[in-house]
């Protein structure tokens, strides 16, 4: 079977890389032969708006399936009229949507911060008057790692705010005091069948993720209600493939803040964390295979590397990581660039107290 | 950092998928562009006795390994004048022949079955003057899989046997009584670093391996003999990179059969079954980089495919092995042919029960 990947980037890569042993084979659908998906398997190059270079792709594969959310609508349309399209356009869209997402949310019983849409300077200023500042301000599509966004502390933010995001339509987000940051990360097959991993708690710096860990440390009813929550998600999009949902842990439960309709950096440290990696269970999810079991092996932990691949994510580099016991190292063969995210080093340990000092470790040798 | 592989079978596949996460590039030397490695990653064709591709593969690498032992020492010595070759022309030399490896055995002090060099009909009949029947006659050179060799039970098997092994250099060796089968793989670095994996017990039928588990319920003494007569092998040889070595266990110890200077399949399961996998660890020590630990993750256990993939390996088949907990399935992208080894089915899981329950359930599903 052949799967086609929208996207050549290092998700991909890692999906490609998962497939191999399975005998599945994917086909990326990437802009550049230097993507980190084309190092290791097959790969077609186009545009979003390269109706050729789509159909010979679709051509190539028997399902299609996506790294990132933000694929021009028409693109995946055009692709579903040829094979299988899987998650599914709906899913897709919802997903790529802050203001759907978080109505599906609310609809599901599922807590948020207040939203309110905002298509104009106007509807901001009405949205604040019942949410309050501090308040963020979001573009509904495209926003990822803290782009397309902007606090508004004081009411002198306000005035230039939704000019300043490109006059694009919008969401208000009421600030929530939270405790931590958690995610929940699941996969439905296509026969309905559902698995979900124990939870992430993730740690961000500049909006971008720095350090993941599983099992989070958490109180069995918490783990409970963020995996109902992740089922209920998954049955009302009627979903396949894997889905993340990230969350605010707050006084007294969670908040849903969005999702990503694809595998995630949070759940990068399955490879080596759990049973079975985010990455093959996508695959065997769009496959209509069964799942693997989300069994955590231990404790595990993952710190991304940004802007430059470190000497110590080396092999030949002094103070290495990889001496570190228990220490694994991805690079995905990207050029350095500042914040690029350019690989991550995991962790395993028997127990949380082992793998925290590994990580701690990790981290003092990567200077991150 | 380019990793030369001679060879394009599965286990340069495994070492090229290892390769990728950790910066490292593969090329693979094959015979074939439909050959398992040159899926997953850069390959250069060419025979043995093919000076230029020899050449041009030396060219793109910054060093050179192996997949098998039995690359025509011509073929190693023009690489090696052009690139480090690690292991060692000597370490290899050592291993293609079951003589010299049975001598450095002896001379380590690690027990063997009686043996003589055969080198003629007459050589045979003085060697079992000695050894005595029942006896296996083996050429020196070549044999794998069961393949060129030939027992002898009652004299009127002698006369002819010498010839039917093709007039080669053989090895008589004695027949011995042993309880069961195990292998010790270590990995040994540049710089002198040694680690070493729990033992695996093996199953062979038909002189193929069928299934391993690890780590092999054994007592701490003959787990330390095993680890003991690895760490000699390793020294003597100032070997670098996996090596392998089957053994028997007898009353009162072990004795050491063979040896391979590569990754080996008793060891495909530490790919799930221990910290690092036998492929990483590989590629780790010939890059002069830091070993990984052999810690195991529970218990594992592994089943050959041989000759045709079996529904029930793939995710589509009914009752698939995928559904079984802990189950993971490695496809090498290979024709079917009698025998031929196509694919491994791990599992692993918490304890030895559960693993020997998951086990004969994954065996069962495959009919293996």
């Amino acid at each position: 079977m052949r799967i086609g990947l929208c996207g050549g980037g290092q998700l991909a890569q890692m999906l490609s890389l998962a497939g191999h042993p399975l005998g599945l084979r994917c086909v990326a659908y990437a802009q550049d032969a230097g993507d980190p998906a084309c190092a290791v398997g097959a790969f077609e190059l186009g545009g979003w708006d390269d109706d050729d270079a789509l159909d010979r792709f679709a051509a190539r594969v028997d399902l299609v399936t996506f790294e990132f959310e933000n694929v021009p609508r028409r693109a995946v349309e055009r692709l579903a009229a040829r094979v299988p399209v899987r998650p599914s356009i709906e899913a897709l869209d919802t997903a790529a949507d802050r203001v759907s997402e978080k109505s599906l949310f609310r609809r599901l019983g599922i807590g948020t911060a207040p939203f309110e849409a905002v298509d104009s300077q106007a509807d901001l200023v009405r949205a604040l008057a019942s949410i309050g500042l501090p308040a963020v301000l979001k573009t509904r599509r495209m926003g990822y790692d803290g782009k397309g966004q902007k606090v508004l502390r004081a009411p002198g933010d306000v005035s230039s705010a939704f000019a300043e995001l490109g006059g694009h339509p919008c969401i208000l987000e009421g600030f929530v005091p939270f405790r931590r940051e958690l995610s929940v990360v699941g996969v439905r097959g296509l026969n309905g069948e559902v698995a979900v991993y124990p939870l992430f708690e993730n740690r961000h710096r500049d909006g971008v993720l720095r350090v993941s860990t599983s099992p989070a440390l958490c109180s069995p009813s918490l783990e409970a209600e963020a995996h109902r929550a992740m089922r209920a998600v998954l049955e009302a999009l009627d979903y396949v493939g894997v889905l993340a949902v990230e969350l605010f842990e707050i006084e007294g439960g969670l908040l849903a803040n969005e999702m990503a309709p694809r595998v995630h950096n949070s759940a990068h440290l399955t490879s080596e964390g759990h049973e079975t990696s985010q990455f093959e269970n996508h695959l065997r999810a769009v496959a209509g295979w069964p799942l693997g079991s989300t069994r955590p092996l231990g404790h595990a932990g993952m710190v991304n590397l940004l802007g430059a691949v470190p000497d110590a994510a080396t092999g030949s580099g002094a103070g290495s990581v990889l001496a570190v016991e228990g220490a694994h190292v991805h690079l995905y063969g990207k050029a350095p660039r500042p914040g690029r995210k350019v690989g991550h080093v995991t962790v395993r340990a028997a127990d949380a107290a082992a793998r925290d000092a590994a990580l701690a470790r990790v981290v003092a040798l990567l200077g991150a």
